[in-house]
């Protein structure tokens, strides 16, 4: 008896999105800067959640958090040149303060590579000091000359995650980048995400970056969304703000380093992918209220309801579920409306006859079911409903995000898949930049890369690039892109 | 057999801080902007365990958490005429984004009224909106000429604490502060820190309020630090925002409004204000580690010595106590001064003789006195030692903020008390503007303004002000402050 719609979140997406921000109280729009948006308490309640979920696994591995200033000197910045390269057109400048113009111009920090990595050749002085392990969650700036969108394409990033590592070799980078796709899959498992990585091809690298992966997944629309990053820098920048360690032997060396990278973005995608025509879906491990609970009154029998929902309420709360009793003087049918909209996992109904009967109506939001449940099993029931629609969201969202990806032959079969915007499209590639650029150019879209781990990213024996018909080396991935 | 040695925390003060701030691993100086400092990991700790407690009172008083954009579209910025006048001296300017000059310019927030108070006019309709109560933690800047300090006197705070609350009338805002002076003044205890408050004069008010009150400290050398503020704005920025509500019967009025700041400031208190010349010294309410245990072995029995360390830890750590073993190689009296440094409140030292015994040495920061405990009684002793230590700390404070201020009559008493910087002056004054600023400028002081509340402000019968020789209104204080 699924009652979900989704009509509107799959045709409409987009306007479902910008009217559900504001709705479920996200965040507001209105601020007088484009691209610039105010959290309001409800959304940041949910980004809070989502982050004390990134503080515990890092200081699970070993990172500690720093706070870096939010400007960079002119200079500073100036060190490595892809970097730069790569930045230079969307950052702002502090030019004056007071009525004064500065001596030296600050930047604010678009990302803090270029903020950090001058104190990190103060702070690496031999193989002890390594490997460095830090992180942040900061505010940083782009200049985004493209539509912006709140939490997906902002100027102002309130909720920037950055780690940043430094270490005696190329294979303890290596490692480091396994270890931050493993913090990430726990992350993405907690948000009921289901992702691909691919690595990047050179011409879309971080700028100053050896390799890069992005983690995607496929939002309504069949767009796919960026919501991780995982740089391996080499000694690129080690080099640029010779950043060098003393070897047990006595020898100086350059570290290798890595950075990691997340943003709201992963509220959008929670929002995005999960919800339906009735609101936000909130996997009941960030929901900043779990389960509310619904007093139906009747005339006669008022006070029993409300101490009875209480009751419910004070033993989930006991048993450390976060839980909230709706007592607002309207009717039950608003309340579900407001809940609904808001994402609240579990709703709990209870009238009198539950009262009777020692009863309870658990609702679930990700399938608009219900379920009467014994009064002595509720804890019990609720608990078994997280987990049934952790499994639900996760389940529902990989077969969308399965269904969506096509293998292909030709750009012809390519164009057919995007034509309603539709999805991630795989085609054999013979490797090169020019038929890469090609196919982007074929298809209006981009690269994300090729598979990884490599090893499933080998286009299959006899399979030709279809742009200049050598043979293929790689499949490539193909996808409109927020 | 009280050891604590004070000579280099109070002869020296400013040295000793700056020294500390780097050596016990609060922040590093030497990020290349004037300053703009970075949080290293212990500081940022101690900071979040500071802020962890201001959310908690947050929630307690129901203000919601927001996130505002650190950028202010120069209009915004020009609505009040009063606080533009106060700030504009020292705000950060973004003029250019990419290569191109900004239509707006932007200034970096020096704080967030202008930034808010726009919303706030969308936000708030009718009196059933009202109170809004809300607040955020974030980075500020202003351009300071003055001499810089870490967590002191810095371009960019980062950890400013802003609460914003609008009302429906000045009797609800006034309510509104009584609730802020209660939150601080738990704030202070959890700190262990006793302070004043003053109402500032009208040359001081925070730009654009109708009145400022003005939390202070007493820091080692005898100047004072600012480390709270509350204003009520009356309607001074609803006028010149707009900010209007329904009220029941229809008629549209302005809304009344206060704010409440503090910022890392309140982590400068603690680290003077306890300190002494062996380092930090934390109230085991803030500290990362409150007790660090160090195995003392002799070379026949390491390893009982090391578990019996262990089991303690484990046992603390159940009882809920933040704990550590310090199991480097290195020589005890080594680990004694890192941890007494850093300002870990009680050290556990455990030698054979004491796992033979069944005892262990607890040692307290605070009085660097030792005691020999039961080893069945260890947690016991532990939580007692919290409570003497928190009780210790805010006693010692107090008879040092209450000997260093001085109720004097003439300008050459109130100058005698200043020859050696030390403290806080209360001098009888008529209340003109006129002879206030006469006596800032023949003391070379800053009047912090009148006692608050105003029942303990005005002066004794008789008495004369020293400036005009009229009948003193008041009783002023002066101090060189921070």
């Amino acid at each position: 008896m699924e009652k979900v719609r989704r009509e509107k979140w799959s045709e409409n997406f987009s306007e479902w999105y910008n009217e559900l921000i504001e709705t479920a109280g996200i965040q507001d729009k209105r601020y007088p800067v484009k691209g610039m948006n105010i959290w309001l308490p409800y959304g940041l309640k949910i980004m809070r959640n989502i982050e004390k979920f990134i503080h515990s696994e890092m200081e699970r591995t070993g990172h500690e958090e720093v706070l870096f200033p939010a400007l960079i000197p002119e200079t500073e910045f100036q060190k490595e040149a892809e970097h730069i390269a790569g930045f230079e057109e969307e950052v702002f400048w502090v030019t004056h303060a007071g009525h004064d113009p500065l001596d030296v111009k600050l930047i604010l920090r678009p990302t803090s590579e270029t903020a950090m990595y001058s104190m990190f050749s103060l702070w690496i002085r031999s193989h002890a000091d390594l490997p460095l392990k830090i992180y942040q969650i900061v505010n940083v700036y782009r200049y985004e000359t493209k539509h912006t969108r709140p939490l997906i394409r902002v100027r102002e990033i309130s909720r920037f995650f950055e780690a940043h590592t430094a270490h005696d070799s190329y294979e303890e980078a290596e490692r480091q980048i396994r270890e931050d796709l493993e913090i990430f899959d726990r992350l993405a498992k907690f948000l009921a995400l289901p992702y691909i990585v691919s690595k990047r091809p050179e011409w879309d690298k971080f700028p100053g970056a050896y390799y890069s992966l992005g983690a995607e997944v496929m939002m309504p629309d069949g767009r796919t969304l960026q919501i991780g990053t995982m740089h391996n820098y080499r000694q690129n920048f080690a080099k640029a703000y010779n950043i060098q360690y003393e070897t047990e032997s006595g020898e100086h060396e350059y570290v290798h380093q890595t950075t990691f990278g997340m943003s709201e973005r992963l509220l959008a995608a929670v929002i995005g992918i999960h919800g339906d025509d009735s609101g936000m879906v909130l996997p009941p491990t960030i929901a900043p209220i779990q389960v509310v609970i619904i007093p139906i009154p009747m005339k006669e029998a008022d006070a029993d309801v409300f101490a009875y929902a209480r009751e419910i309420a004070e033993e989930l709360r006991t048993a450390g579920i976060r839980v909230q009793v709706d007592e607002r003087d309207i009717r039950p049918g608003r309340k579900y409306y407001d809940w609904e909209l808001k994402g609240v996992p579990v709703r709990i109904e209870v009238g009198p006859k539950d009262v009777e009967g020692k009863k309870a109506v658990i609702a679930r939001r990700d399938t608009l079911t219900k379920e009467v449940v014994e009064r002595a099993k509720v804890v019990e029931a609720v608990r078994r409903t997280f987990d049934e629609i952790m499994e639900n969201l996760y389940n529902r969202a990989r077969e969308f995000l399965e269904s969506h990806i096509k293998r292909v032959d030709t750009i012809e079969e390519a164009k057919a898949v995007f034509e309603d915007r539709r999805g991630i499209v795989e085609i054999p590639w013979c490797g090169s930049e020019e038929c890469g650029l090609k196919m982007e150019e074929e298809l209006d879209a981009k690269m994300l890369g090729i598979p990884y781990p490599e090893e499933n990213a080998r286009a299959p024996e006899g399979k030709k690039c279809p742009v200049c018909g050598r043979e293929a080396k790689f499949i490539a991935r193909f996808a409109r892109t927020y």
